[in-house]
């Protein structure tokens, strides 16, 4: 039997009923394909809003095809993105960028999966003229993948020093709402505001269906790029309304922060109740909805005969535990007192 | 204002309601992602009911996706695939093929669209060796672009023939189902009892909010391919259940049928209702849910002041007019009131 | 054993005397490494002595390359080049184009492999916006494939055509010398004067050990495109000079005119030898170094096992024949004696 | 001024007086164009001598060419070669493998730029499923990029491990004859015979005007793939045999060893002479024909008016310096001599 709640992924969440309402209230006649309808053109005007007059943004199936989408707008096939060893970019989209775009992920050893101006100075000076493609933009992810979150001044420090090297920044955003509510900031606020030229917002983690965004800032010329590289990248939906309705409702009375929020608040209630059990490690900064423990073999496998979660590194072991929008305490309550059960089963041999 | 019923294409319809249902149905808990859930198993137990125990099926976002990804499950780089040149996958995917696979499309000027094996004679035997991509597959559309049906012996010398010279036979079957319900048989009938390799079957203009499935017949080793081909191609869901329970409903209950007997007949109805009009000139038979017309340039603007519908080609001009599984009497008696109309006026200069 | 002459193609050829001089006389002491050496600065101002000081000239191994490289500088993975059916570029390259640009190649309909304005039209308008990759070049092969010239008026006026619809014009001079010499022209004039903006000018088949050099003349920003697709496209040589001191011997004193007129003239030689045999029927304008001759099937397998040259197009058969700057009058007459005799022969049965 | 001698890399060199003589040798009279000619089938059979008559070998123009040609050949694009992070195809060619392929090239951190085992498993057991491109491949260069060799049973090691993991082993050899003269074994000794799958056999840095060698070894079926990837990479030669030719005479009277064992001897002579300079480090083997050494800038740029080299890593600043077949004892000697200058005019601030 599938168990009843998982941590397993923000992804493994249902559809958030105000969401859902949006696609049935969509349903009504027929529509004009790919975008030229009226819920596109006001989830387009509501990402304006929240971003700014002139942002362009467009619509994605997924994640890994709005990360490749964005990059692919910008770089030439001899250009080269630089971003963290462990992003999502280059350790789980199948080398999806490489084989659309042709052009190089060049991944960058960081401390933590966090992105710091020294990081990148080795292989800005790598040059080597036309035997090593240019880099051209650096990508790094809010929060990280490790659920860690890039305060301000942070990025708006990346954004200085890449703008200062000829590249443009993109932010793998598909929690930036997680993001967003932990530092109690607009999404505006940690992105453009702080330099960041392309934004992939993150949709299908925060209660879609399934829709991710791509958000340009920056005044360049990716408009015409954009269009012809969402359909190449085989992006773009014939029936559109049904991922801009959900957008739509998405940015409507804030609830992107209300989801957020919640999942959130539900992976610091997990922390609080498990924190202290004995055979739980916590390595990592609890900043989203994410947890990361190590946590012994045995309690594990225990553990995973109930509840659904990845062990995200063999090594330690490392878990990882995620809460989102349809998380209950009831859920967080049970899953704790089982973690507790299944180490406590430990330490009696 | 939007005009309530377009004419324009099956994507431009809603959801059917059944459809619909079965995506509230599912946002039930949680369910693990990228396709390891309940609804997914059935559905892929669905097709193989369909279509033979041994059929591999995956699904994708969207048209462009399933061709893309079924092509570069089989081609390797140096392989071409032949088709018609009116081709969806050669004039209305912005060459995604090519950009993904790297492959050839080879565009075969053809009669009306439909291949035959002496289309394709010239283009195997212009050989060159390693200087010339390897034809490896045909691909062909069920309906054509233009809305005629091959018949089943067509369909089957194609194969033989394709067969014979080492091509494997690709189906675009967007609108398999419209196909399958003008023939009176069954999507397997004609398909896989004919020869046919693999299929891409159609889900969005058939009723449902998005989803395309890739079916391999053959006994080949696309299995593993195929996993990575969907993922690379940006089409694997990570919320996979919303899309396979679109397709366990549509499956279900012979609904596929249903829906696209309903548009081949309102198509029927509009044809019926026009073809004596003075200034619509039919040539092309209407064999399932779409009318060609060449119709006089000031009737088509009157026309498309109050219905949404595509000039096909500029030259004659020649209109389409595509009904879908939401399409209704009324909508087809008004549409037909409304073309004679336009094209009485049209007569009194 | 290998035939003393060849009739297949002017790649069949030695290295004309002077050219491996060249390769000799640079082959004194170490140089730097790719194109810093003055040989590359040398060859490169004869380039722009030849075409203007604007222009921007580098090297290749081969011809794929050499038309590679120049349009996957100017295009964008979304926009195509429209080429006629025959050229080399679609029918000779094995799809290299399309995998590394991720391009398409519109192969255009023509007359006898020579382009009009009227060819491209319905390729034009044919728009579909974002759901059909944007022609932005054409491309032609001057002369053509069939060893036809355009006039000078021809190019000038589909250079007019192009422009005009915002396409860039590239020709495939893989024989240009042979068409200037044919026309009584400079390459200059039949090239940037007429409005062409790149060129790939052939050195291989004009007595060349290897060797193209792609030009660009346009006033545009390709030079930094073009240096990164030169070393992406494999053809960044590191022993540059010795491509470098071909190109500058071939230039040097009119040896491109000289070998090319020689070829010419073989051919025209062998054409005057065999106009009048009966069973060889010559269809096409004898402009350059090629002649095309229907032959009855039995004599080509006579005349094949004295001399080696092509069978074009296994229909008619047409056989292809070329001269070279190697061909002597001794060789040509040997061959239009064999013909002749092959010929005959075959009248007795 | 020119340099008379260059230590920046054996492709500052000349061709070797025996391998200009074959080209001047083959130029006699008319070949079958892309190697279906007497000197391409001489040097096969060379190197099937040398490697094992079941080798399968063809040329490329260069050594991005051949690595691209050799990997593209095995790698679908859904798999991944790992290398050293300071690997040549990581760093030195523009990223034409990823462009070319589609795939992805997984950098590796190493000690010293040689892959063990060890570095290898974390990538191995980095799975993720579909979610990350299969490794396929690895890929060292032997010597390393720091002119250090492997053992031969390190290699062995490497190989076994690689093939209990499903990996097919690749070496860019593009000084393998250094390798091989240092080791004082046969290049198929340290290669075929330790379990080695595909060899990058190096031809211009070892005295050749241009020209590489792919060798297959394993028994596999890449002979098909490798005639149309050569093809699509843009390295097949029309006039072949004057690649062939100078392979064929490398690959005779162990020419290759000769000249790689020169360059190596002139390697140990200018270590000899500099190892105890005040000012020079040499912290890397000096196996081979490559030197670095940490010198002090202001020396560097003293010898850098005089001597091409160049700097390596800018960091420490750490110079490379190469010598070649054509490299003389007395050219060795001046630099040393000016090595010693450079450096003492150092000490005197």
């Amino acid at each position: 039997m599938q168990p009843s709640r998982s941590f397993a992924s923000d992804n493994n969440a249902p559809i958030a009923p105000e969401i859902l309402q949006a696609i049935v209230d969509a349903n009504e006649g027929d529509a004009v394909g790919y975008g030229d309808d009226p819920w596109t053109l006001r989830a387009r005007e509501r990402f304006q809003t929240a971003f700014g007059p002139d942002t362009l943004v467009f619509f994605t199936f997924n994640g890994t095809g709005a990360n490749v989408a964005a990059l692919s707008s910008v770089l030439r096939p001899w250009e080269a993105v630089l971003c963290p060893q462990t992003a999502h970019l280059q350790t789980d989209e199948c080398g999806a960028f490489e084989r659309f775009s042709g052009s190089k992920v060049i991944p960058v050893a960081t401390k933590r999966g966090k992105l710091h101006p020294l990081d990148l100075e080795p292989y800005l000076r790598a040059g080597h003229g036309v035997h090593f493609p240019q880099p051209r933009a650096i990508s790094i992810s809010q929060p990280t993948e490790f659920g860690e979150i890039y305060q301000l001044g942070e990025i708006a420090e990346l954004c200085d020093y890449a703008h200062g090297h000829g590249l443009f920044v993109h932010v793998d955003g598909a929690r930036i709402a997680n993001a967003a509510a932990a530092l109690g900031r607009t999404p505006r606020e940690i992105t453009v505001e702080l330099g960041v030229d392309c934004l992939s917002f993150g949709g299908t983690k925060n209660g879609l269906m399934l829709g991710e965004a791509v958000c340009f800032f920056a005044d360049e010329t990716h408009a015409l790029a954009a269009a012809f590289v969402q359909k190449q990248a085989m992006q773009l939906a014939s029936k559109m309304r049904y991922i801009s309705a959900q957008f739509d409702a998405l940015l409507e009375n804030d609830r992107w922060l209300r989801y957020a929020s919640h999942a959130n608040a539900m992976a610091r209630r997990l922390h609080e109740r498990i924190v202290d059990v004995s055979g739980v490690r916590i390595n990592r900064s609890v900043d989203c909805n994410a947890i990361f423990a190590v946590v012994q073999r045995d309690a594990i496998e225990r553990l995973q005969r109930e509840f659904f979660f990845y062990v995200f590194d063999e090594g330690p072991p490392e878990v990882r535990c995620i809460t989102h929008s349809a998380t209950t305490e009831n859920d967080v309550d049970r899953f704790a007192a089982a973690v507790r059960t299944a180490c406590a089963a430990e330490v009696v041999p």
